[in-house]
C-alpha cells in the first residue's frame, strides 16, 4: 500500500473555509506542494521546515481514532498539494467504508483519480498575486471529470488580495459557470501573533471584497466569505 | 394578486448565515410573526416600531431592480415570518421565471405550498432561551414535505445561546438526522452600537459553540457559524 507524506493530523475542529464552511471536521494534511505561491499560508508543508512522516491509510485513520475516538464523522485532507499522493486513495476508501465523509483541496494542477471519490472537492486555481500560472487544460479536465459525478460535489475557491486576482478570478468563474464559486479573503499578513489586529484586518478586506462583489453584476451568483479560523484562531498552525 | 407586506428591500449585500451563507443576495424582510422570541433581532418586523408597505411581487421586483439593476441573480426572503404570508408564492415564481434564485428562513410554524418552488429553504424552530415552544407535528410536515423536492435544498439552522439550547439543538437533529444541520451563534447583546466590542463577543461565543461540537460525537455532521453580517456591520439594520 502507498504511502502518504503526513505533516499533521489534528482536529475535531470545524472547516474554516469554502463550501463546507462550519463543517466539524478532522485535518491530514501532508507535505509537497508543486507551487510556491508568494503568499502561501502553509509554506510549512514544503519549505523544508517541517519533516512529514510516511503514513499508511490504516496509519492514519489510527491516529484519527486516538485524536477523536468516536468524535469525528468528516474528514479534510489538505496540504501542500495533496493531489501530489496516489497513496490518499486508500484513506479516502477506507472513510467511505467507515460512513466519514471527505473533502479535499487542491489547486487543480495535478490529476488523481482518488478525487473522484472525495465527497466535497475543492479546486482553488492560483491568482496572479501567488506569481504562479494556471494551466488551463489541466483545469478543463479537473470541472470535467468532477462534473461527471452524480452525487458528490465539487467547488471552485480563488483567494483574493487585489484587484488584479479579481479579474483572475473572473475569468476561472467565467469558464465555468455552472460550478458554484467562492471568493475568499486572502491574509495578508502571515506572521503578525497579535490574533486581534489580524481579525480587524481580516474583516476589513472581507468587507472590500463583499463590496467588490455587491457593485459588479459579474459575481451575482458567488459567495464570499472570509477564513472563519483565522478570524478565530489568527495565524495559530494546528487548530 | 394578493399582497405582501414589505419592511425593507435592500441590497445587494451577502446572505452572512447557514446554508447559503457567502451567497450575493438582495433582501426582502416581510412584517409580522407568531412569534415572539425574547432575543429576536428583527423585533421591528412585529413590535410596531415600523410600518409595513402593501406590495404585489411587480411592486418587489420593480424596487428590486431600482435599487440594483441587473445587478442580482439571488433574493432572500425574511421576516418576521415570511410564511405567514400567501403572496410570496407570487414574488417566487416571478423570480423562477427570471432565473433569480430564491431562499427563505422560517421558524417552521406555519406551513405555505410556495414553500416547494424556494431554491434554499432554512428552517428555524427557536430553542427554550426564546420562550417559544416548538409544534413537532408542524416541523414533521415541513421537513417530510421539503424532503420530498429534488433539485432544490433545505437545511434546519437552530440559534444557540446556552447548553439547554444545545440540548434542545439535538433533539432537532436527531429526529431528521438527514438534513443539513446548522449550529448559529445567538446574537445577545441587539443595542450595543460598539461594533468592536460586538466582534470579539460574538467571536467569543462562536468559539465556545465550536468547542462544544469539538467535544460531543453527536455534532460529527454538523456545521456551526457565525452571523458573518454581525461581525462585519454588527446590529445595523439594512445592510
Ligand atoms: S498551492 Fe497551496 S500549498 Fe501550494 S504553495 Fe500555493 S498556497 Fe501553498
Ligand atoms: S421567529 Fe424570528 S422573527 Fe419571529 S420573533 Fe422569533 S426571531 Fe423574531
Amino acid at each position: 500500500m502507498k504511502k502518504i507524506p503526513v505533516l499533521e493530523v489534528f482536529g475535531p475542529t470545524i472547516q474554516g473555509e469554502g463550501m463546507v464552511a462550519g463543517q466539524k471536521t478532522m485535518f491530514v494534511r501532508t507535505a509537497g506542494c508543486d507551487y510556491r505561491c508568494s503568499w502561501c499560508d502553509s509554506a510549512f508543508t514544503w519549505d523544508g521546515s517541517q519533516k512529514p512522516r510516511m503514513l499508511t491509510a490504516e496509519d492514519v485513520a489510527e491516529e484519527l481514532d486516538e485524536l477523536a475516538p468516536n468524535n469525528y464523522g468528516h474528514i479534510t485532507i489538505s496540504g501542500g498539494n495533496p493531489a501530489l499522493h496516489a497513496g490518499i486513495g486508500g484513506l479516502v476508501a477506507l472513510m467511505a467504508e467507515r460512513g466519514v465523509g471527505t473533502a479535499v483541496e487542491t489547486q487543480g494542477s495535478v490529476w488523481q483519480d482518488w478525487m473522484l471519490e472525495v465527497d466535497e472537492v475543492t479546486v482553488s486555481p492560483k491568482p496572479p498575486s501567488s506569481n504562479m500560472t494556471t494551466d488551463w487544460e489541466q483545469l478543463d479536465h479537473y470541472m470535467n471529470a468532477l462534473g461527471a459525478r452524480e452525487t458528490k460535489r465539487h467547488s471552485l475557491k480563488v483567494v483574493i488580495f487585489n484587484e488584479t486576482d479579481l479579474a483572475y478570478a473572473k475569468t476561472v468563474h467565467f469558464r465555468y459557470p455552472n460550478v458554484p464559486f467562492y471568493l475568499q479573503v486572502g491574509n495578508d499578513d502571515l506572521s503578525t501573533a497579535d490574533d486581534l489586529k489580524l481579525r480587524d484586518r481580516l474583516l476589513a478586506s472581507y468587507e472590500w471584497l463583499v463590496e467588490q462583489a455587491a457593485s459588479d453584476p459579474d459575481w451575482n451568483q458567488a459567495r464570499v466569505l472570509p477564513q472563519i479560523h483565522a478570524l478565530l484562531w489568527g495565524n495559530k498552525q494546528g487548530v
